[in-house]
């Protein structure tokens, strides 16, 4: 008889819970998106719906319709009561028996977390420590899959060395990004640089949203490649990512960025950043559908 | 309250089942193998269970006794009885909140399939054919891990191309290796030509295997990178993956290879893999534990 083993647990393979046949387990084979609301408004919850579409096609999961997706996250935001939540949510190509390949007949499958935020606000207050690992991560770095296992050795390595993020460098010597987030550097006091877009880095949306606030307040953004030595070098380096909005970063690879607080240009940002949050334009009510 | 959706059911986090929660679906984090045994023997568990030693630790999963894999395998194809069997399995980080990073107190979760093995003899009588797709996985690809989009995708693109398998093609414009198999060209009749090992490909056990055999047969194996040009004018093309050993091609991205049919060194080297599947050196029979 075809069996299965879950822990210490022999069962018949035929009466396995497809949740243990899914190809987000057996492959990766799926993608996500992360959201979160300030004070009970979803934010940039179109911008993450448009980049969670794009993920589908690339992966070439059909048959999702991104207005029903739309609707669980408002209908599940609406029902927690949690102003300030994080939004996990994944669809995969399927359940079924493993299998590369096409499947006919697969349906696939939704994912979805609703949490509490946790409150990191002492990292915004006095920044963070990263340290650098390898970029072992695959070429198709633009779509959020769940292939995410380099991005965790990356994450407890810099976690066994202290620090708060890892920051990947390609085999070029280039800083890519964080293992969750973006990653910026401010040098000549008024210059803000990050990595071009393309194949090898997330299309960020907290990236696009710092892009245009450091804009509007007379920064010049510089979109080019740069080093580990570059960095160390830096007036101020910060994080982006969308549960946290903008992170300082105070030491990178143990070096004292400035003088180790949080500098101008960032703390410029988070403020900033702060006000923009409560854009109508980039936000969702519970109840709008139009936003 | 905290809440979770699975498709259109909304629940309590709290009630959620861990299998949801398991860090191979959100990470691909964790390691697998798969094994296969011949007429009601298990074949080359030792080196299957070497090599998955090897990516748990490479992996920094910890805290496994390789000796309890081996037991659980034994035991559940035992009790199976299932002579021609596949057996899959993987080891996660184990389940909890989604967070990249270290996880206090989690445990690794171990799962296992044993289907009848699919019957394929008309592959190897006949051969198959291929076609090339850009090989987008991870730097690491010598740790057999969950993550396994970018082949889930070269396999797809093959199959809608009337393919069996995708050979992987790296920036460098050499063959690295199938989507789930080794690959192997005949050149200048008696030349074995395969990628030497190294991160960007699976130290494959039916690779080692093959080596073994064709130098045994005095064939010459070369370890060399090659190119889909080296291929598509080889004498003879043939994959090697656990489930089915060897396995010839007779068409490369729509190019015969030879006559169209499988040639006689790939013939030669699957009859001295059907002998060599018989040496108990290499065999585990149901109850035998010292093998």
């Amino acid at each position: 008889m075809q069996l299965a083993v879950i822990d210490d647990k022999i069962l018949p393979y035929a009466e396995l819970d497809s949740a243990y046949l899914d190809r987000g387990t057996f492959f990766g084979d799926g993608v996500y998106e992360v959201i979160r609301s300030y004070d009970g408004r979803l934010f940039a919850l179109e911008q993450h719906l448009a980049r969670f579409d794009r993920s589908l096609r690339e992966a070439g999961i059909e048959g999702i319709n991104v207005n029903e997706v739309r609707g669980r996250v408002e209908e599940v935001f609406d029902r927690a009561g949690i102003p300030n939540a994080r939004v996990y949510f994944h669809i995969t190509r399927g359940c079924g028996d493993r299998n590369h390949g096409l499947v006919p007949g697969i349906r696939p499958r939704f994912f979805l977390t609703l949490m509490q935020l946790a409150d990191k606000a002492a990292n915004k207050e006095n920044g963070v420590s990263v340290s650098t690992f390898p970029d072992w991560r695959w070429k198709r770095c633009d779509i959020k899959s769940l292939n995410l296992l380099p991005n965790v050795l990356a994450r407890i390595d810099a976690e066994k060395k202290g620090c708060a993020e890892a920051i990947l460098v390609n085999d070029a010597g280039e800083i890519t990004e964080g293992s969750s987030s973006a990653f910026f550097m401010i040098r000549s006091g008024t210059e803000v640089v990050t990595r071009p877009l393309g194949p090898d880095i997330l299309p960020s949306i907290t990236r696009a949203i710092v892009d245009r606030l450091a804009r509007a307040s007379g920064l010049r953004v510089v979109e080019a490649p740069y080093s580990p030595q570059d960095a160390a070098r830096a007036d101020e380096l910060f994080l982006a990512v969308t549960t946290q909005d903008i992170v300082p970063v105070v030491r990178f690879d143990g070096i004292q960025i400035g003088d180790g607080r949080p500098g101008p240009c960032t703390r410029a940002l988070i403020k900033a950043f702060s006000e923009f949050v409560r854009d109508p334009q980039m936000n969702c009510k519970p109840g709008e559908r139009s936003c």
